[in-house]
């Protein structure tokens, strides 16, 4: 069993105070004349990055590839940006060699390995010794700024909601200390613009507070999960996070919903002004909410044992 | 609280029964010359066709719309095919109305409601008098034979397939009681193409037996859920239904995460040559698991009186 090393905890507060760094970075993924649509491969806490673009930039198809291929229409019009933190991701690397095949523009974004070798553009990321789940900062921008999604006013604000969040986040942990004290399985509900964040939660609350955890997001949960919510099995074993939604018609469904089913929902307000300072804001929430858990719970918000244990296996198949 | 009517039960085996007449459907989606891309708008029941359809087709962008809104690259060189079993469903029709206006090509499928007065071309559903979620075939075939991703033999071995299931389905009430014993949430982890077949028996959970469950997917799942498999809160409350793979690499990541994490996995082996038999397979086997999961907890597969009651307060608003 891991036992935690004071080491191991100075290190991932480390990381955590590392996105308000990441915020300063101004690469942008360059997009070619000609482009008709998108993919962003990546996988997990680099795949991340490509979710939360795609919700917040659609003037383009932007598709998805989180497996180890690439879908059929990609072609020379098909511009594919593969992320990789560690940038041997296996996955990501099957993809990526098959866009250049396919002639399509292929830029990447690593901290270096393979990935680094590949791409008519490449983006570095400055460190290549964190958490890819701690670096989305860095993965996220270039292609925000590439697309003309964000400006530098926005990406200021979200500055000073995360720098606020690192030196005071005690709501974040309390929430901890009510999913610790019930041993609640989280249940994350988001709405648009931020389906992705709800997502991006339940896989630090795996990640760094190693629990099951699930999301979804309104208003289609409410074609689904809002029928089970009254009667499930083990209703009390779970802890509801719900962001709040500027929308009347989203902020209504919350209610009715949990009104309907007779559930708690704890009501996580994002702060800022635009969409982009409001995601970095949850982001930033979600990643102390999983860490204080990970503390109260004693595992090391660091171990991520298992995944490199899988990787090994699979290069002996 | 609600009991049972045998009446309720004789029903909905009447509609898990329909699933097999739906695959003599042979309605297609027209798709015009110069179509570059494609959005599916529908949410719920009557989204899970696109959602599928996505995993067997990529050789355009196909982009799924389950909210208000579409994405802002639809134009008139976008099919969008809005899918909603009444026509009334309130999300739907707000895209449809956007699409129309935006001169995108579109295509609607219904069994009448206001969306059989929209689109281009409109599929009419022969019966409106089921659960959505039970009119997958009718919902599901006009995508793929308008796209050329099936063919009448394929649909001809789901059948046979499917009626088997009809005449026995002992194996899949051995895994609702199962369930039923130990009260697991189910959690239901898939594979490509299948997907969205993992997500299609949540939703049935969901909507048949009034349980919360969860799905997600090899390999992604790998890069999150593997991690906390091991330590999760309440570790003995879950039922892993995984479906089987041919791709040696996926079912060697089955097999790895199983172990490392010592969790056990339930395999459902697809049966069928074509994707798309094994998909209806599949399909209607979580169909049954679902359904008698219902019965054993007495609640009825067919109440959706919650969904109801929050369509009638989105009104009020």
């Amino acid at each position: 069993m891991l036992t935690l090393s004071q080491g191991d905890l100075t290190e991932f507060i480390d990381e955590l105070n590392m996105l308000k760094d990441q915020l300063r970075f101004r690469e942008k993924v360059e997009v070619p004349t000609g482009i008709e649509n998108i993919v962003i491969a990546g996988m997990g806490g680099s795949g991340i990055a490509g979710k939360i673009f795609s919700e917040l930039y659609s003037r383009k198809p932007v598709c998805l590839a989180d497996d180890y291929y690439l879908p059929d229409f990609v072609s020379k019009s098909t511009l594919v940006v593969a992320i990789s933190y560690s940038g041997n991701t296996e996955e990501t690397l099957s993809m990526v060699r098959d866009a250049v095949k396919l002639n399509a523009h292929t830029v990447t974004i690593s901290s270096g390995g393979e990935l680094a070798d590949h791409g008519d553009q490449h983006i570095r990321i400055p460190r290549s010794d964190i958490q890819p789940r701690s670096a989305t900062g860095w993965m996220l921008l270039p292609l925000l700024y590439g697309f003309n999604a964000t400006n530098y006013n926005e990406v200021k604000e979200a500055y000073g909601l995360v720098e606020a969040l690192d030196k005071d986040n005690t709501e974040c942990r309390s929430h901890a200390k009510a999913i610790e004290k019930g041993e609640h399985i989280p249940v994350i509900y988001g709405a648009s613009p931020f389906k992705s964040i709800a997502y991006r939660w339940k896989t630090q609350f795996n990640e760094n507070a190693k629990t099951l955890a699930y999301s979804n997001s309104f208003p289609e949960l409410n074609h689904n999960d809002t029928m089970a919510l009254a009667k499930t099995y083990r209703k009390g074993s779970f802890y509801f996070l719900v962001f709040g939604s500027q929308s009347k018609k989203i902020a209504k469904r919350i209610d009715v919903t949990a009104k309907i089913t007779d559930s708690k929902f704890n009501i996580i307000s994002p702060k800022g002004h635009s969409a982009v300072s409001k995601l970095f804001y949850l982001l930033h929430y979600g990643d102390y909410v999983t860490y204080h858990l990970g503390l109260l719970r004693d595992v090391d918000p660091t171990d991520i044992s298992l995944i490199e244990k899988l990787k090994k296996s699979m290069k002996q198949a």
